[in-house]
């Protein structure tokens, strides 16, 4: 920004496809404006066509290169260490099958809003469609799950190309990060030879056109969505109106989005219904504003009836619950304001009146900004009576499950969470596999003032990478970070354990191991007798010590909760990964949530609590 | 066939979508023209939304269902299949990035010309996009990868509807099977509830339009690209008066090929270039116009400039080895004619002056029979002097190799083909690894009479799911299957090896451990020590024998050449997968690569050949 351009002494030069000195100015260049633009992380997958690239990664100063094997956990690493960082991460593959396994984690990314650089490796066109090997269609390899595709030149010294080079890099990164943020895909055409020549990096040779400072060749700035007050004047007296509103927060990633909607939930005397990955549960902003246990109280019909409300104001992608999506359903005629800074739609129920785009924190602040104080209305309606009905439901919903997991002679995985809550410290990062974890971290992690980060794949859901995602937040996060996940969502990823000794990371992996798909009990067909077992159930009978061998993890298979306290403790206090497994049962599993369900439904209907019946 | 069609009696019924009957009909009517149109074995992997698709396919008796965890793995096991069948193999998945992880396996089966019939569950429209959980965009999803795309209608049980399944179902298989044969995928949405109703098959329902004999409800035939003799008279003639004629075989996979080519080699007296995936260099049909040390002789400039063609014919995929291309490109001012019968274009080198497209073998079976006899000119280029001097090389070449792997005092990469060559017995499979063990395969296995089949991954040449392409080839396959695979590609794909226990597989799998990527000690960036080894080297120092404990693998560790042959003995001989791991070392591999090429230079180039040289 500001800064003069060079002199282009390169200006006019014959371009020198595919030589040392073209590679080395033309992809250095692309490399430098990477890291000028904030890119500090680097997943690379060993390859012959992508040499240009890996080469000049490792060589930048400012670049942290993370070898990886298996492109498909390669590329969910960088998808977690974007997550954790929330900045993009490059993540690089030679040509062929190889990009193709990239192909997961940018879908995930794509739908998760989590900004990746994919950059690929090819053959010159000259190679392309020929029967040359590994060479495959690159050009939008990813289809519509990638937000920007872009095909290289092939590597020129001119001066154009190497200013074409510093553009892409500038607006690669931008456009990863730009609201909604996703996965951006390059593709690099390389010829042989392959090597770099050994000459100064494009940034100290004064032949290449740059900025003299360290500022990026193209500074992207975007402004947010912001909302003024005076425009949001008419919209803050209707919800200062209301009588029965709520806020609901989904899946969201900005740090600062949870202390403003929590003010401006308290100013208007909403109940604020927090899915875990809202990262609105826990964190010194917590009060009893903010409900956690609605995932429990909500299956009861009675109770999902009665809590009717008259607007909801919706943050953040779908929720996790699904009894609060059938809620939000249920009431589907109230008006649902969904309000979100990206062009998505997290709607499935399609109950919103209202789409307001507009950065979600802004909002908030810009609401209480326009509020006008509250007035003194009493009666079974006001906020205040509104909002204390929900807080009792709540509580009487947590003490339910509180207790019927206390009588739980053995251990269990809804305990598994119960447990956590109390042990993690402060600034943890608790990574929630897909299928049941997450699900079980909805409804039995309580919300609290000690900051925990909550993350898990929920843009696409699979069950696929989780390890290596895990591990890359890792990676790059700052707190102790525990897994907790499932042993087929284990056994998919397996191969991304290989990072835990390779990148000397620190983590501890929680396996809830039933031996198969757990979810599928809760399902109609696990009343087929014929093929349940076979086709859903899927048991294995993998014993994942020997994985913790051959990956140099810890190792340790708990069968109590003193036991699976000393484990996780003794794990988060060492170096390395440790893999802390607890056997369940599925069919046990499935009971044990009938009945924690019911009990809650038993709890919240009591008779005796006539005028706070909701 | 000629079957009449019964009364429609569903006709003009109200579309029931989503109900079970729907499904069972629409869905079973899918799966019962799947199965009299060929298909006899689906892939599946556990999910809920593909719940219709798993139960009818497991409930038909002339399907076998094979269930995997690992989607990669899944679709690998399926090409593996398909590639041994020469059938169409169908994958089924849940919706979202499980249906992604198929991406790889689908891209080598487009290139590599396999049948493969992906079958994906999805979301219903009002579910797509809207945030929905494991929803993505499925439509188009492998993009130019999948030879067809079909989105299927919510299933119905309207007698259109149900028509519309039986010819989706009859054109998905014809299309994935038709030349160049190649993967089709059917996207289907589904909506709650997913189970089919408990009634008869469709074919056991009267309402349902169908054939009458077991016939499929539209067969599809497809004629040859067959050339006639008489039009082929020209080109036959110009064939007969080259002097310097050669045929090169690349990969193809028709059985019925090797015998018409190599008759049409022996007519033409054009030496046979064999790479051994054209299943033409091991068979009953060999003799010494089959010629199988190319890679190393051809190596060899003055030989390769000595041996200047007039004339090439060029069948099936590109060739393994790259001194032939090199050679195909250094005389490339020759007739070069490109025969195969998709639209498809094998030739990287781009030197090819004809392509014809026609069927192989046809084409083979046709010259011979529009060939003259051969006159009786004599001469230093008459064809049995040319294919004499090949003969010659060829032999002086293998001789050298042998010679020089003789006096090897461990074992070795290379040595390893030469004694599976020995060992393998009659209609034995031997799948390679792609990087070295492909490479080594042609150049150090030699031609013979013994039927062998050959396999690999050529279409995208990827290193991943080689682990269950080879386990699926088994599974399908009749005779022993032995894979020989490095250690990067056995990580990458560690998860195929739960098939090994799970469908009771008899498969041997030689290791060739030299921890890390063994073929980039062949390129230029070997001689880098500052970044070789963590960028390309890539050691991961990991022991497969706890990955052998995992899966229930007999494992085996061997140092000597008695200790390979016995143990590789004795796990053709028993069941389950055995897991023969040889231990090398990459630098030294890459010296004694460059010393058996120099060897056979020095033999080929001998002074004492005189007339004979080449």
């Amino acid at each position: 920004m500001g800064a003069e351009r060079q002199t282009d002494v390169a200006a006019g030069e014959a371009p020198s496809t595919g030589s040392g000195q073209a590679l080395r100015l033309f992809v250095g260049a692309f490399v430098e404006e990477l890291a000028r633009s904030g890119v500090a992380h680097a997943c690379i997958c060993p390859g012959s066509r992508s040499t240009p690239l890996a080469l000049l990664l490792r060589r930048h100063p400012a670049i942290k290169v993370w070898t990886h094997l298996d492109e498909r956990s390669a590329a969910y690493f960088a998808l977690g260490m974007a997550k954790a960082l929330r900045e993009p991460v490059v993540v690089v593959s030679t040509s062929g099958t190889a990009a193709v396994n990239f192909a997961p984690a940018v879908v995930e990314a794509y739908f998760a809003r989590v900004p990746l650089l994919v950059l690929t490796a090819d053959r010159p066109p000259e190679l392309r469609d020929v029967g040359a090997p590994q060479t495959i269609d690159q050009v939008r390899l990813y289809g519509s799950h990638a937000k920007w595709f872009l095909e290289m030149m092939l590597p020129e010294a001119s001066s154009q190309a190497i200013r074409f080079a510093r553009t892409a890099a500038c607006r690669a990164v931008a456009t990863a990060r730009s609201d909604a943020a996703g996965p951006v895909h390059v593709n690099f055409p390389f010829r042989e030879p392959l090597i770099p020549d050994g000459g100064p990096a494009p940034e100290r040779d004064a032949k290449v056109s740059q900025r003299d400072d360290e500022s990026p060749y193209v500074s992207v700035e975007e402004a947010p969505r912001r909302p003024d007050a005076a425009g949001l004047a008419p919209l803050a007296a209707e919800l200062r109106a209301a009588k029965r509103g709520l806020i609901v927060c989904g899946p969201q990633d900005d740090p600062r989005f949870p202390e403003a909607v929590a003010r401006l939930a308290a100013d208007l005397g909403y109940p604020l219904l927090a899915d875990p990955l809202s990262q609105v549960r826990c964190g010194p902003h917590h009060g009893p504003i903010v409900i956690d246990s609605y995932d429990a109280f909500l299956r009861d019909e009675e109770t999902a009836r009665a809590l009717a409300p008259d607007v909801v104001l919706r943050f953040g992608a779908t929720p996790v619950s699904k009894p609060l999506l059938l809620y939000l359903q249920r009431h589907g005629r109230c008006r649902q304001i969904l309000v979100g800074g990206g062009d998505g739609w997290g709607d499935p129920g399609l109950t919103a009146s209202e789409a307001l785009r507009a950065d979600p924190r802004s909002l908030c602040e810009a609401l209480v900004g326009a509020l006008q104080p509250a007035g003194q209305v009493q009666g079974a309606d006001t906020p205040s009576h509104w909002a204390a009905r929900w807080q009792e439901v709540a509580e009487m919903a947590r003490a339910a499950l509180t207790s019927r997991l206390g009588e739980e002679p053995g251990m269990s995985e809804p305990g598994v969470f119960a447990e956590l809550a109390d042990m993690l410290p402060d600034g943890a990062l608790l990574f929630a596999g897909n299928s049941m974890p997450v699900r079980d971290l909805d409804a039995f992690f309580p919300g609290a003032k000690r900051p925990v980060r909550f993350l898990a794949n929920r843009g696409a859901s699979g069950i696929d990478g989780v390890v290596s995602t895990a591990l890359g937040a890792s990676a790059a996060g700052s707190g102790p970070m525990v897994l907790v996940t499932g042993d087929v969502s284990l056994y998919h990823d397996m191969n991304g354990l290989l990072a835990a000794g390779r990148h000397g990371l620190q983590a501890t992996i929680v396996l809830l191991h039933n031996d198969g798909g757990g979810i599928f009990s809760f399902l109609p067909q696990a009343d087929d007798p014929e093929h349940f077992e076979e086709l859903f159930g899927t048991p294995h009978g993998l014993d994942f010590g020997h994985a913790a061998t051959m990956y140099g993890l810890s190792y340790q298979r708990v069968d109590s909760w003193k036991g699976f306290r000393s484990a996780v403790r003794q794990s988060m206090g060492s170096p390395g990964v440790g893999l802390v497994e607890v056997r369940t049962e599925r069919s046990a599993n499935a009971r044990l949530h009938r009945e924690l369900w019911d009990g809650v439904s038993r709890a919240v209907r009591k008779p005796d609590r006539e005028g706070a019946t909701p």
